[in-house]
């Protein structure tokens, strides 16, 4: 891939998309509370079995995900039980999936076992393997890194004017 | 998103790909190097004064990527400098790029300014912006997470008998 822009330590990284989606689910517990919502799971106990990370641990960051509009609360009562809430996906969560099918693409390439990968995830539609492909608007599909120019986009901000 | 499967509980999450790969690169500075990397930083002072981490978080960072061969050392000697090396994606670091995308995307769309991506992305051959889809085998494509179910794969473990 073509270096940015000759001197990228002209422009600010202050407003990078990249950091802002990271401090939403830029922490591991965060991605894999993501994968387990995706996987069908709703409930805390059921995350927590699945996951596996310290009570306090997951409420801080089902609550992380509900406060930025990734998860919403709906509340669930089973019969002699409290009122409990269940964490369910949004649209904006949904829109999560092709970073975290490309994530797992990469580890089933390069670290699953010899068993091949645990999961896969097929189209409803045709039953056929989904992946995630780089593509450009142009029509030109299974782009690779090398084939691809990086560039200062409409908002990128030259650390001279940042200051 | 269909649920994976009638109870997601009883198939092992030891050897997911998604955490597998979390423990490569699931931490937010070294997700932030690898940004830079693909920006075509190389140095380390470069890679220190686009981050702006700690020295010592930034060294641990790059040798982890080293060891796990996302980067190599090139040594590189300035004159009247001693040798140094710099660092540089492998093909395997290369391939965590539709990740990265995945993840600017979603930023940019939920999380950038009102001045728009400070970054894009285009294809060198036709220099149309890039994105990352999800595609099927069957040809289908920019498939939304509506669309897909989750199945268990070759290596899916049941839990009783992992046990």
């Amino acid at each position: 891939m073509d270096a940015m822009i000759e001197g990228r330590l002209e422009y600010s990284a202050a407003n990078c998309s990249i950091a802002r989606a990271l401090e939403v689910v830029g922490e591991k517990w965060t991605l894999l509370v993501l994968r387990e919502a995706f996987y069908g799971v709703r409930r805390f106990a059921d995350f927590q079995a699945a996951i596996g990370c310290a009570r306090n641990v997951l409420a801080d960051r089902l609550a992380t995900l509900v406060e930025h509009g990734v998860l919403e609360r709906h509340p669930y009562q089973e019969p002699g039980q409290r009122v409990r809430d269940e964490y369910r996906l949004t649209d904006k969560g949904l829109e999560l999936l092709p970073a975290i099918i490309a994530l797992r693409q990469w580890g089933d390439e390069h670290l699953a076992g010899p068993e091949g990968p645990p999961v896969e995830t097929t189209h409803r539609g045709c039953g056929e393997p989904v992946a995630t492909e780089l593509v450009c608007a142009g029509g030109h599909r299974a782009l690779g890194a090398r084939e691809l120019t990086v560039v200062a986009g409409p908002g990128a901000r030259r650390l001279d004017a940042a200051r």
